[in-house]
C-alpha cells in the first residue's frame, strides 16, 4: 500500500543546527560509528554542510512522481532522501524541483539515483548529494510513499531522522539520538582540538595513544 | 574493412550554437528522452557548456593511430568522438593532441575510455568528457576506422550527428533531426521559465501538474 | 609476520623534485609505460602535483594501526602508500593524521581505500589520492607492516621508489631507476616543446610521425 | 554498544516451509514487491531454494568473531545474516563454521561479504547466498552485535525475519507478515498456472491482460 | 513517437542455423571483430549455443508492458532484444512470458537487465543472456517500441539482425550480411580444425604464423 | 624494454602437487593470508583444483603476441599468468592456444582480462581463472615481456612461483617460500580435520577458541 504520512517527529533546529557545524566525520564517530550511507553517494558540489531534518521518498525506478508528492511534506529545514525501489540511474530532480523545495523551506536532496541541471542547482546554492548526475528523465506513473522508512544507499533512514552531509559523504542520526549525538560530537571536537595541537607539536599518535607496548606485545618487529 | 570518411553532412552552425545554450538535460527532453551517454561519462572540469558535430573514431583498445588520422578530418567547431572496440582505460589523447585539435579549430573529445594531462587541457580550456582519466599511454600499431557509425559509452553516433555536452553529461542528436530538436528544447526553455516562477512563488507541482485527483484515484493514502 | 622496516633506500631529493615538475604522464612514459596505478585513483582536490619517497604500510581492512606505526618511519619529503590486504572503503585517514604527518615533514597520502575530513585536508593543503572517500573509522586492532613492499592499486611498490603524483593519477618509479627517469622525462619534455609549437602551427601528427605511408600499405582507405 | 539479542521472535515453521516452496519472486511479489536484496547476491551452487529465520550478524570488515558468537544463537531452521559495517569482500565463514551451523539445525548463510571453501560448502549442501568467493581471512578482533537490525545488501533485515533465497536471489519477509504473504504467495502461484495454461495454448498477455486499448488511448502507433 | 514496427526482413532460417553452428568467437572474428554486447552478458546456464533473428524491444526503467507488446510480433525461430532507456536491474521477464514466447515460436532473450524465474527457464530450456538475475517486479506504465533499432549491452542492433548467443556471450550479425558471414565463418572454422592439428601436434603459434622474425626485428630479446 | 627469460627457477613437482591437495583457501591462510588474487577472478567452470608453476606474461591491452611466445616457454606443469598493463576484457585466449599449451604440458591459464571457447575449454578440462568471458579477439601488434614480474589480479607474481587455483579462487606462493608453505597448510588441514569433528559434534567455536572471556572483557551484552 502506497502511503503519505504527514506527520513526523524531528530533532530541535538547534540540535540539527548544532550537527551541521560537527560534520559527517565527526558525527559518525560520536554515534558509534553507524549511519553512514555508501562512499558512492558525493556532492554535486564541493563545500556544502548541512544537516537537515530527512523527508524519506520511496520511489519507482526512473519515476519521480512522488517527489513531486513529497515536497508538500517538507518543511523549512527539511532535506529529501529519495531511494529507488531497484537501482536506477536517472535523473529524478532537476532546478525546477529544486526551486519547489526551496520555496518550501527545504535544504537539499539526497538521492539514490541520478540528478541532473548540477550547474543551475551549483548556481542556486542548492546541495544534492547523489549516486550519479544523469540528465535522463523520468516518469510520472507508479505510485510510491512519502515519509516510511527507506533503505538509501546502504542506510536505513526513517522519516524525521537527521540528516548530516558534507565534503565527506552522508550520515544518518536517528531523530531521538540526535541530542545525545551531538553532545558526544561537541565533546569529540573539543577532545580532537587538543589532539591536533600536539600532532602540530610533533607527538607521534603511537605515544599520545600509547600504542608501543601492545604492539611489542602482539609481535612486531623492528628491522 | 577500415576506412576514412571524408565528406559528412553536419547540421547549420546556427542550430548547433543554439543547441549549446540550451544544455543537455533540456535538449535530451525536448527530442523525447534519447540519445544520452551513459552517467559515467564526466567532463574533466565543471562549467563546460558546448555543441558540437561529430568527427567519429573507432580505435583498437589502448591504440590512438586513428585519432591521427581523425585530427586531419575536423573543421572548425567539430567535436572528436572516440570509442575502442573493447572496454579500455588506458590514455589515448594529452595536450598535444589538444592542441592539434584546436588548431584545426575542433572544440573538444568525448572518449569512452582515458584522458590525460586533465591540468593542461583545463589550462587550454579544452573540454572533455571521458569514462576515466589516465596517464597510460596508448600505441599506433592497429587501423581503425573514422566517420563511421559508432557505439559509444552506450549511445549510437553517426558522423556529423549533433554532440551536446554540459556538466550534466553528453547527448547526441541526429543531425538531420537538430532543427527540431532546436525549436522544441527553445520552447522547453520558455515554458520552464514560466513554470520556474510559478514554483519561486510557493505553487507545487502537484497543483501545477494536475496531479491530485490521478494520485487519489491510483490509490494513495494520506495518513 | 610483522616488520617495522625502519632503514630504507630513497632517491636524491634533487631527484625526487625534479621528477613532480614533470608530471605523471611525463614520467609515465619516459620509464616505458609502467608504473601506473589504477584510474580510480583520484585526488581530492584538483592541481596538487608533487613527487616523494614512498613509505609503504601493509594494512588489514579497516584497521589503521599500522598508519601510527609508520608515521614515525616518514621524513622529510616522504609520502604514505596504504595497500589494505583485502579489499576496503574504510576511511583510514583524516585532519589528525594528516597533521602528525606533517609535523613530520612528510607532503602528502596515496591509498587504495577511503580518506575522511576531505575539506580539511583541502584547507591544510595536504594532498591525498584515494580510492574513495569516505567517513567510515578504522579499528586499531590488527598488525600489518611498515615498509615492505605492497601492491597499491594494482601497481606494485617498493619503500623508498618515488611516487609521483598529479591530476592525472599516480605513478611509481624504482628509486634505483629515479635519476635515469628523470632525465629521459626532461629530454621527452623537451621534444614535446618543439612538438607542441608545430602542432600550433598546423602541422598534422600524420605528418610528423610520418604516419600515411604505414597507413596506406596497412590497407585504410580514405572513402 | 555491542550486544547479543538471546529471544528472537520467529514465524510458524509451517509458513518457513510454505515460502520456501513459493519461491523469491513469487513472494517478492506478492508481499507487494519489496524486500529483496541487491542482484550482486547470488547462489555459490545452483538449485537451493530454501526459507528460514534470519539470525543477523553485524560485523567489522574483515572480522568474523561476531560469527561465532551468532552459531550460539542459532535454532533449528535458522539462517545467518551477516552484513558488514563497511564494504567488504573478505571470506568471512567456510566449511568449519558451516559445520558448526549445520550441528546447531541451521540452515544456510547470507552474507554480503565474501565466502570460501565453496567446493566443501556445495558438496555439504549448504547454501549460501553472497557477494563474492574470497579466501581472505578474517580475524577475531574487533566486537559486532547479534540479533540487531542490519541492512544486508541493500534490505532492511530484522531479527526473526523470513529469509527467502533460491537462484533468483534473496528475499526478506518481515516474520510479523509471513502467514499473509504465504496466503497471497500461495494465491498467485494458483493464478500463475492458471496464466500458464492459457500463454502455452497460444494466448498473449496482451490480451489475457485486456493491454490493447490503453496502448491505443497512449498512443503507441503500429506500422 | 512510440511505434511497433510490423514487418522487419530476417536472414533466411538456413543462415541463422549455420550461425548457430558456429558459435559466438567465430562469428565474432569472422565478420571482422564487431558486434560483440558486453562481457557483462552472461547466459543463466552452461550450454546454449543459439542464433535467432533479432526483435528489438525499447523499455522504460522496470517497465515490461512492452514485452507484451513485442511477444506478438515474434515468428518461429526469432529472439526478443531488450534494451531499457536508461540503466535498470529489474527483473523484466520470468516463466509466464518464456512460455509465451515459447508458444510463439520464439527460441530466447537478450536483455541489458535482469531475469528471474531463473530455475524454471533452465527446466524449461529457455536459454537467456542478460546482465543480471533479479527477482525484483516491472510495473506496465510507460510506452517504448517494438522493432526500432537499440544500443543493447554497448551493440546496435537493428530488427532482424541475427542474434548469435553461446557460453562466450552474444554476438549481432546485420541481416543482409549474415551469408556472406556465414561463409567466412564456415571458412574459419575449417582453418581452425587444421591449425588445431599442427597445435596438437606441438607446432608453435611463433612458426605456424611466422611471428619470429618480426619479433626480432621489433627488438625482443631472449635472455 | 621487452624481454623473454627464458630460465625461471620452479618449486619441486612434488611440492607443487601437494599444494594442489591443500588448495586456495589453506594454502592462503598456511602462508600468512598473503598472495591472494582479487575476488573477482572466477574458473570458468567449477570443480578444478590445481598448483602449477607460473610462467608470467606482461601483454599490452587487446594484444596476445606475447601469449604466443610464452607458450614456447612452458614446460609440463607450469601454468601461464598474464596480465595486462591496463585494464581490459579483450578474449586473448581459445582453445587453439589450450590446445597448444596442453601440447607443452602446461596445465592451465590465469588472466586478469578475457578469455573465449569456455565450451571447448571445458570439454578440453583446461581450467582458465579469468576476469570475464569475453569473444573480443586481439592483436599481435605490440612487444611485451614473458617471465618478468607482473601484477596480476593485484598480486605480485614472479616467474617460477607457484600458483594455486580452485574453486575460491587464486593464490600465488613464492617458489622459496613454497615447501614450508605446503609443511604449514598440511599441519592446517590436520588441525582442521580434528576441529571439524568436534564442530559435527556439535561444540561451538565459542569454546573451541576460548572467545568468550575477551568477549566480556571486551563489553560484549548477553541481552
Amino acid at each position: 500500500m502506497n502511503v503519505v504520512v504527514q506527520n513526523i517527529a524531528r530533532a530541535a533546529p538547534e540540535v540539527v543546527a548544532g550537527l551541521a557545524e560537527c560534520g559527517v566525520a565527526t558525527v559518525h564517530e560520536a554515534q558509534g560509528r553507524i549511519g553512514l550511507l555508501a562512499s558512492y553517494m558525493r556532492p554535486i558540489y564541493p563545500g556544502a554542510r548541512i544537516a537537515a531534518s530527512a523527508v524519506t521518498v520511496s520511489v519507482a525506478p526512473a519515476d519521480n512522481w512522488m517527489i513531486h508528492v513529497a515536497v508538500e511534506q517538507m518543511k523549512a529545514g527539511d532535506i529529501m532522501v529519495v531511494a529507488p525501489t531497484s537501482p536506477s540511474e536517472a535523473g529524478y530532480f532537476g532546478d525546477l524541483l529544486a526551486t519547489s523545495v526551496k520555496a518550501r523551506g527545504g535544504v537539499g536532496l539526497v538521492i539514490d539515483a541520478g540528478v541532473r541541471d548540477v550547474r543551475d542547482l551549483t548556481e542556486m546554492g542548492f546541495p544534492v548529494w547523489s549516486k550519479c548526475v544523469s540528465a535522463q528523465g523520468a516518469v510520472r506513473e507508479t505510485l510510491g510513499s512519502v515519509n516510511v522508512p527507506v533503505v538509501c544507499a546502504g542506510a536505513y533512514v526513517e522519516p524525521g531522522d537527521v540528516i548530516v552531509a558534507d565534503d565527506d559523504g552522508v550520515c544518518v542520526v536517528k531523530h531521538a539520538d540526535a541530542a545525545e549525538a551531538l553532545e558526544k560530537a561537541r565533546a569529540r571536537i573539543a577532545n580532537e582540538d587538543a589532539k591536533r595541537k600536539r600532532f602540530q607539536a610533533g607527538e607521534l599518535g603511537l605515544d599520545m595513544y600509547k600504542l608501543r607496548d601492545r604492539l611489542a606485545e602482539r609481535g612486531l618487529k623492528y628491522v
